[in-house]
Order: C-alpha cells, then structure tokens, then sequence
C-alpha cells in the first residue's frame, strides 16, 4: 500500500501501482471523467502513470492551466502524425504546448506549407482524435532510441537523444504514431474535439540562426467545438483591439527604428493620456500619505551590487556604461527600488515619523530579445507607477491594507470589475530559501491575508510561490475578452532593508530595521495603457479619453457659432476640437466613429437659433437637442459616475 | 599710416607704430584713462604693444570681462613676484586670470602656504603695485628662454617653453620681476589698489595625476578698495546663498556615493517644488499651442550618427550601452531633439498643420569630470524644459516673438527683474562656415532681432558668435548678488530638419523643409532651481515654496485650533504644517525663521476664543490678529501679484 496526499491535506491509501485516474475515481466518477493530467511530487505523470510509492498527488482537469498544457501538448502529437501522414518524409523536432495552443516545429524539406494545406490537416488530426488511441508514455533505451531517428535520418531528435541520459528516456505512442517525448498527455485522443492550425512561421533549430530553418505550425485544440468557435471569434475581436494597431489609429504612440526597438516615443495625444492617468493616481496617493521623489536613470554599479541586482541580472540586461576617463561603471535602472533606499537612507528616522511612502513614476530599462519585444506590453523602456513604503513591522498590517485600497480605487476607476487575487506565501517544508526571521514571516503573511480577507477580495493562496525576500499579494484581472493578465502586485521585502542597512530610531532608543513594501497598482504605464486599449477597444473611460466631444458644423456658415461651443466646452473643461473639413456631416460623424470621440455634436441653422447642440454619442445614440449646459451636465454625471473622489 | 577700424565701423588713420593707447588718446582723456587691455585683429595685445598694420582694434576697460581678464592676470605677475620674495627658491609654472580673479600654481618645496600667510604676501603685493611698475612685452630666444629657466632648476618652465616655438616667445617683465608670458597685461601695475589672496587648493602639473602636486593660489584684484569690500561681503552673502547648503536645510535635494556623483536625488520637499516649477510652464504652455510628448533616455546609435552629435561628442561622452546579445548599441540621450525630429518624423504633414510645437521635460545625461561636477549647477543628469517648434520659414518671426513673450513672462513670475539679452549672428565674412541658404539666414537673423526690438529686450548683437546651424537669442540674467548667469537660449537650426530629412507639403504641393527652434526658458531644472535659491536665498516666491505657513499652537490645549486653522488652509490649497511639538513658541519661532516659511500663525487663548490668527511675516514684521478669511485673501492677493496667467 501507498498513501497518498491530496492538495487539501487528506491522506488516502491505494495498493501500488495506483493510477491517478485511480485516485479520481476513488474520490468521484465525476472527477474521473474530468481527469486529463496530473503530478506527483512536483514532476508531471499522465493519468494512467503507475505511483509505487507515497507522495503528493495533484489531479488536473481541463479548467487548470497544466490541464490544458498536457491537451494542447496531447493535440501536437495527433497534429505530428496527421502532418507525417500527409506528408511523407518531414522530419519532426519538437512539438510544446504554450500558453494558448501548441506549435510544432517541422523540417517540410521541399515543401512549403501554407493556409490553403491547413483544413486538410486538421480534418486528418480530428479523425485521428475520434479514434479514441491511448497515449501510451514508455522507456526506451539510449541506443533504441538512437537505432529508430538514425534510421529515418532524422538528424534533430538525434541530437535531441544525444544529449539525454540512458535510463531517462521515453516514447509516447498512440494509433500507428511514436515520439520522442518526456509526457505530460490526456488519457486518449477521443477528448479532443475541436482542432485548429492557426498559423505558420519560420524558426530556426534550437533558436540559432546559424541552424537550419524549420516550420513552426501553430495550433489550437478544445473539448469542444463551441469553446474552438468562441475562442476564433475571441481572436478576431482581439485582433480588432490590437493595441498596437489602435495606437497607431488614434495616434498615442509611436515606434522607430532610430531610437532603438522596443522604446516607445509617446505622441501628443497619448502623453496627455498617460499624464491624466498619472495625475488621477498622483491625486489619490496624496491623499494617502504618499511623497513623490525624482531619481535619475542611472545608477553606479556598486548600488546594484549592493541590492544584489548586478549579481542576480547583470549578464542579461543592458550592459554598463563607462565613462570617457576615471573608470566608473553606471547602469541603466531596471528598477527604482534601490534609489528609494538611498533616498531613505539620506537621513536618520524616528520610529515616529514612519511610514514613510517615497512615489515615483520612475522610468525604467530593462533588456529585452528583439524576437520578444510586443507593442506596448513587452518593451524596453518602460515607466513604473512605483512606491516604496518604509514602515515599522507593527504598521504593515494597516499599510498592506491602505495599499489594497488604493489597487481597488484604481480598478473600480478605469472599469476593471473582473479580478482576482493571489497571495504566495513561504514554503514552510523549505525555511533555508527565505530571508528574514521566521517571526516576520508570519506577521506579513497574516497581514496580507488578512488584508486581503478583510477587503473582500477573492483570492487563492500559493504556498512556495513567495519570493526569497517576501510574501506578495498579485491582482489578477479578466479583461473584456475574457483574458487574464496580472495587475498590480504588493511585495514585502524584507532583503534591501538589510542590504541597504536601513534602520529607524525605535520607541526603545534603540535602531531597528523597517520593513519595505514596493507596490504598482498600474504596473507600468506602457502595459496599462495597452492592456486599457485591448480592455476598451479605445473607448476610454470619459474622464481618460484624448478627445471628449467633436463639433460638427453642417457647413462654413456655422463655423463661427461651433467656435462659440467650443469654446463654451473648454470652459467646462470639456476636451474637444471642431471638425471644419469642407466634408459631409455623415463622412465626419463616421471619422469621428472610427476615432472613438464619445460625443459629436452637430450644430445647423436649428441648433444655432435655438443655442443648442444636437448631440450624438458614439455608437449612434441620439441624444436629440440639449442646451450647452444640459451636455456639459450630462458629461459631469457620467465621469462622476466611474471616477469617484479616493477615500 | 596704418588703417585702425574701431568696433562701430569707423576707420581712423594713425602712424605706423601707434599704441591702442595712442588710438584711446585720439577718442578721449577718459577713456585713455580707463583703457587697460586691447584686442588687435583677434589677438590680444598690450595697450602699449605697437600696431604696424591695418586692422580691427578694440579697446577694453574694466567694465569688459576682457579687460577684468588683463587686470587680474596682471595681479597674478605681481603676486608672482611676492610669493619670490617672500619664500625664496619656489619654482613658478603658470598663473593666468578666471572668470572671477586668477590664480598661481606654485611649487613650494617644503613649505606649505596656509591662510595665515595671505596677509602677508597681499601686502608685499600692494607694495610693488604702488610702485607703478610699467609691465614690459618683448621677445626672447627659445635658447635665451630655457638657459635662463634651467640655471633656475624650474622644470616646470623649462618643459613649457620646450613645447614653444621660437621666435613665439615672449617674456613680461615689470619692477625686478620677468615671467614667461602671451601677453595681455594692463599698462601699469599702479591701478591694482586692492588684492586678495583667496584660498590655497591643490592641482597637479597639467591636470595628470602622475605629475607632482602645485600649490595654486587664488586670488582676485580691484582698481577700487571699496570693490574688494562689497565683493568681499558679497562671497559672504553668496556662501549663506549656496543652494547646496540651502538644498540640505531646506531637504530639497541630496547626493548619494552609491547612485552616483553629478546625479541628483530629489526629496519630497524638492520634487515637489519642481513639481510646481514643470506645472507653471506646462499651464502657460497649453495656453501657447505646446503639446507634451514623452520619449526615452536612450537611443541607438544610429540615432546620434543622423544627428550629427556621435562624431561630435561620442568620444567625451558617456560610453555606448552594449545589449547582451544581438550587438546592438544605445546611448545615454545627451539632448532631446533627435527624438523629437523621429516624432514629427512618424507622420507626414501640411503646411496648414504648422508650426508643431512639441514639448518634454526630458531628462539628459552628459558626462562631466568628477572634478568639475558642483551641487545642482553641474551635474551630469538634468532635466531640460525643452520643447522643438518645427514651422515654416514664414512662421518664424510669430513663433520667435511668441517664444520671448513665454521666456518673458516665466522670469517676470519668478521675480528676475534684472536682464539682458544677447543675439548671436553669422560672421558675414566667413559664410562657409555655416550650413543653410544665405536667405533663410538673413530672415532669421532679422526675425530674431526684430522680435527683440519689438519685445523691447535690452540686448546686444555678437557677431561670428552664432552656430553653425543657426542664429540665437540667450537671456542673461543677473541674480540678487549681482551674478551672471545664461538662462533660456532661443536657438533656429537649419541643421537637424536637414539631417532627419525633416519635410511638409507646401500649399503648391511640394516638400519644403521646416525650420527648428529650440528653447527652454528654465534651461534646466536643476540649474534653475540652484539660481532660484541662490537669487532668493531660500526665500522663494510665495506661489512656489514648498510650505508657505506654519501654525503654532502656544500650548497643547491649542492643538485641536490648530488643526481647525490647518484645515481651513488646507481647503484654500495652502501649504502648511503644524508644528506641535513641546516646545516654547520662542523656539518654534527661530526654526520657521531658518526654515524660510513666510507665514506664522500663532494660535492661543486669545486667538482661539475670538475664531482668528496671529500672522507674523518671516522676517519678523507682525501683522496681528485677523481671520483665517483675511489671511486666505491677503495669500491669494500676494501670489496673484508675481503669478499672472499667461497672455
């Protein structure tokens, strides 16, 4: 007999040589039906894998993401043998899933595939899935998986084989196909309902561009056929809401090839964006206590060897800066942290004068792979809406709390009501990965989650998931489409404080070491804004948006009364320009449309003797004729509405 | 007869031979008197140096800094010649004027000079100017030169003189003292009637490390006693003034060895004074067409070779920042202007969308020697208020008079009542030197000077002074103390639009060219916020301080008014603090006082039970007791006295 223990801490008994699919059925046929994938003692096992001895079992089922992972891993497999079959003589790498889908990287030869092969292949793959194969994970030895490649010429899963261990090495099969593979797959291929190849790209063998270039195909699968329909609907959608597409159309940001990949340049509109996101978050921290700092881009060497960054990273950030004589060595900041530290430390503390909260919206510079770099969200240069909170032990219970009710101030503002959160907590099997006392530990542990139970949010907590120096709190949110992206995370740090030997004046005379909090309710204002334009399709909260109203005059004779809104609007604060082309109203409300303006306002002979404007909203509202004041009400309501006053 | 033209283009014809001082005669008596240096054809020259051919003469007196430079160069010949006297066998190197008196680098030997040695030596040295010792140019033989120099065991001469060329070298004597001297000497050494030895510092021969360490000795010299007097009490002044003494009183700004030296760390109290500084600018700027944008601090290479400024600077500048892989390389941005030209770059445009007034508060890099770094005036990361006006050649009167009215009115609200202005133009007689048709020079050179003829700006026109790329405007600006400092150049580039391929489609349809203007009316914020506290001693105008009143509770029963009265402040968005400690009011008092906050609001019985206020002005005037209303209002009234709107 084995025991087995399951992740709410029962411990149950099976003979050995229990499946995990075992277990489920053991705790409920539901539960077994659902079972696709599984690990034991922190490695992946199929469901179907033989456990000889006790250990920690997890069971997943399609709604986790190692769930998937080992269904989109499954598919690649099927996809390998449909492309095998359908053409004769590829020579197939290596087929991982990835976070939404698989790819497979194929050697085609001669041939190029392309769109037009792709229904054929998938058709092949799902008739293959309907035949309901096991997947069958089994040892090989060195030498016959050696004898198998060689002779079909496969030169990669040669090498591939070269590099493992005799004694390691598996083969998965499932119908007439067999790959070299370390597992990690559903039960059989009849699960898999719904199959699509998304895309081809080119990659080269083992990312070396002085290797040969293969064919990554690109794919998707789901259980079912509608999750597959919802999911491409999803894309285009997405696709629409590119941001990078949408910060090209609505003119907030910029790329060249001059300044360097990866480095935004912010253009008029979308720098004023950016400053009303950072002015709305400047507001509200001031009311919470918080000082704003201004620290240079730049740092020596030694501070990072003194916060341990230079050990940790310096090979693969950007590399130091040297001067023209004197040998000095400087960085580009990767983080403001250890400025703050310096700025604490430029004066000695009384225990009466902490918290102190240093705020800086802090430009930072972090190396990226060219092949990496996204639009918006994954860059080179990107500012940080960061704070760093020095505080006694005693006050990090209050302190955590007053941070998570910023973080929600600044969702519930900007439309974000789909979150959750995750608390990572210590490994307490591990104690030697952490720093700090164990004491400390606890306190902050207990404060974020009671913080966070206290707040009402709704949140998991991963045991081991914390970093070496702290516990942490993540906002995870959902955006329109449905995806998730992490927002916002709280970190206790108890390692700079003793890097930097930070210390306080206590009640007791004596000098202690505050505790340090880093925090980012936006994360980075590049990411936010793109994550904003996707969440939104462009259309901004009012209270954000470049452009609140356009005046649309009828024609010339009407321009002077449309100067006279206009100019009543920005008295109102109302940020608006006129439309004056010698165009149509219907080819202006169109472009005003496609530039996501909430409001157009038409105004004619009618709305100019009557003094009134004819109001449309995005979308096609007609909000009919409204005096000047009436609208700019109407516009106060509603930004009322979303941007409520913090605390 | 030789042709002399004077500086207004008059041309006086005088014998071969004739002295600057001959030429002075010919003008006045007085100014004959006052006539201590000249420049002849580009050269310096003595006034008693002997003029054999045309050419163009200028003639300098004290109140030039070319004749201060002759006056105080000469003091260091004298000076020179009592340090002999007094320590016998010091080896002389070399001795020449500063902006602010001059210097001697001595080798002492075994003796260390210390200050209570400078009375002393400036007696001696007064001794020998009384004696009206005429100071004598004339030529040695490079032989002459170094057998002299060597039977004087002075290798420090010797080595000089072996970089000369003969028949280049000349020799100053006066009284019983010769020195190896260019020349640039007053006419005689009676008209110094005060000198002050300043300081002793070390320097090293040449500037090298390796080389053995100098005494230099700094002094400075007046034609006035009472000049030495108020300069005197003036360096008093200026060292209670020094924004890095006030910086750290007042927990503006601070340093850290682990950042970096030259790089700035700006405490609460200081970020949000620039805060203030960068939103008075940005208000009057939306007001002038400016839109904001944002870019990074870096960019590639590539970038700075267009530019123009890698071949330039490359070498003395910060090293380039290698990525890890990939062999890319990204400078620290030194300036703003090439991102800016890669914005307007990012779209074409029509002549009716100019001029595009892009603006930053970029923050730049360029490297200093640690040695010549000094608090906030010289730094080596600054933040320029910098903004590019890209406009047609048409344009450029408006934009340029439009430009004056916002450096106008950002001095005028920051209390700088005292300045000039100088115009920097072509030198017509080498127009190879200059990029950029002869016609658009000519209209920017006018539109320049027109607008500062219009703005009624006192200035000056310096020839040959412009760069290569342009024509400008800068602001000099004299502080409380009588200092001059540049503040806000206006500079026209025809280079960078040229180098960018910079173009807009002109009302015929054809690419045109724009024209550049650069400007910041700060110039940068540290710099301006090191003057600013220099000017004002700390003491800044009531609208920018960072607290602007403090309220005394006279016991702790008067607390709870206390915050009451703060309150009300603080709703009328005035900055204040209470300062509740247990201490008398006397001492409260004293520190508001060195905390240069202009109002103290004493709070006690009296003061409680009639609902009022005891305001005392810093400084000490006391202006009674009134309401919190009255002291809104007479707040209100003073900031609207120096802070108007802009236009």
């Amino acid at each position: 007999m084995i025991k087995i223990t399951l992740p709410d801490g029962t411990i149950k008994e099976f003979t050995k040589g229990s499946t995990p699919m075992d277990v489920a059925n053991s705790i409920s046929a539901g539960l077994a039906r659902n079972v696709i994938s599984a690990k034991f003692n922190d490695t992946v096992v199929e469901s179907v894998t033989a456990l000889n001895e006790d250990g920690h079992l997890t069971l997943y089922t399609w709604n986790d993401t190692q769930g998937k992972k080992a269904f989109w891993h499954s598919t690649s497999h099927i996809v390998a043998q449909a492309l095998e079959e359908l053409y004769p003589g590829i020579k197939l790498t290596i087929g991982p899933a990835i976070d939404n889908g698989f790819y497979y990287d194929v050697d085609f030869g001669e041939h190029t595939l392309s769109e037009k092969d792709f229904p054929e292949i998938e058709k092949r793959a799902l008739e293959i899935a309907r035949g309901k194969h096991d997947f069958k994970l089994h040892p090989v030895s060195k030498a016959d998986a050696l004898f198998l490649y060689k002779e079909q010429g496969n030169e990669y899963k040669v090498e591939l084989i070269e590099n493992l261990e005799d004694g390691t090495i598996t083969f998965c099969d499932h119908d007439t196909f067999t790959d070299l593979c370390r597992g990690g797959h559903i039960p059989n291929t009849g699960i898999v309902k719904a199959i699509k190849i998304l895309n081809v790209a080119g990659a080269y063998w083992r990312g070396d561009e002085n290797k040969p270039q293969l064919t990554r195909v690109y794919g998707i699968s789901f259980p079912k056929q509608k999750e597959l329909t919802e999911y491409l609907e999803m894309l285009e959608e997405a696709k629409k809401r590119d941001h990078r597409k949408l910060g090209r159309e609505l003119e907030l940001f910029t790329f060249s090839q001059k300044v360097g990949q990866g480095l935004p340049l912010w253009l008029p509109k979308g720098a004023a964006l950016r400053e009303r996101l950072e002015n709305f978050l400047k507001k509200a921290q001031k009311k919470a206590g918080y000082e704003m700092v201004v620290t240079p881009h730049i740092g020596s060497k030694e501070l990072y060897v003194t916060s341990g960054h230079y050990e940790k990273y310096g090979s693969d950030s950007f590399q130091p800066i040297n001067t023209p004589k004197e040998g000095e060595e400087f960085l580009l900041k990767p983080m403001n942290c250890p400025h703050h530290c310096e700025i604490y430390n430029a004066r000695p503390f009384s225990y009466r004068e902490l918290p102190k909260r240093y705020a800086e919206f802090g430009t930072v510079y972090r190396y990226e792979q060219s092949g990496e770099l996204h639009g918006l969200t994954r860059v080179r240069g990107f500012t940080q809406d960061d704070a760093h909170i020095f505080c006694t032990p005693e006050q990090l219970d209050q302190e955590f709390k007053n941070v998570i009710d910023l973080s929600l101030y600044v969702l519930g503002s900007l439309g974000f009501d789909n979150f959750t959160a995750q608390v990572s907590v210590r490994d307490l099997e591990s104690p030697e990965k952490y720093i700090g006392s164990v004491d400390n530990w606890e306190k902050a542990e207990n404060a974020i989650i009671n913080a966070a139970t206290e707040k009402g949010l709704d949140f998991v907590i991963e045991k081991g998931e914390a970093a070496f120096y702290g516990p942490k709190l993540d906002f995870m949110v959902k955006d329109a489409l449905g995806r998730q992206w992490q927002l916002g995370t709280i970190q206790v740090d108890y390692n700079l404080p003793e890097r930097f030997d930070l210390t306080y004046k206590g009640s007791d005379n004596e000098l202690h070491r505050p505790v340090m909090i880093h925090r980012a309710p936006f994360g980075s204002m590049e990411r936010f804004i793109a994550l904003l334009l996707e969440h939104t399709g462009g259309n901004f909260p009012l209270w954000l948006i470049p452009e609140q109203a356009i005046v649309l005059p009828v024609s010339e004779k009407h321009e002077k009364y449309a100067e006279k809104v206009l100019s009543s609007l920005e008295n109102n604060d109302i940020r608006a320009q006129i439309d004056a082309r010698n165009e149509t109203v219907g080819k202006k409300i169109r472009e005003a449309e496609m530039n996501k303006i909430p409001f157009m306002l038409i105004v004619g002979e009618n709305e100019e003797e009557a003094n009134t404007i004819s109001v449309r909203r995005h979308g096609g509202e007609d909000l009919g004729l409204i005096s000047i004041k009436q609208f700019t009400d109407l516009v106060v309501t509603e930004i009322n509405s979303t941007l409520k006053s913090f605390k």
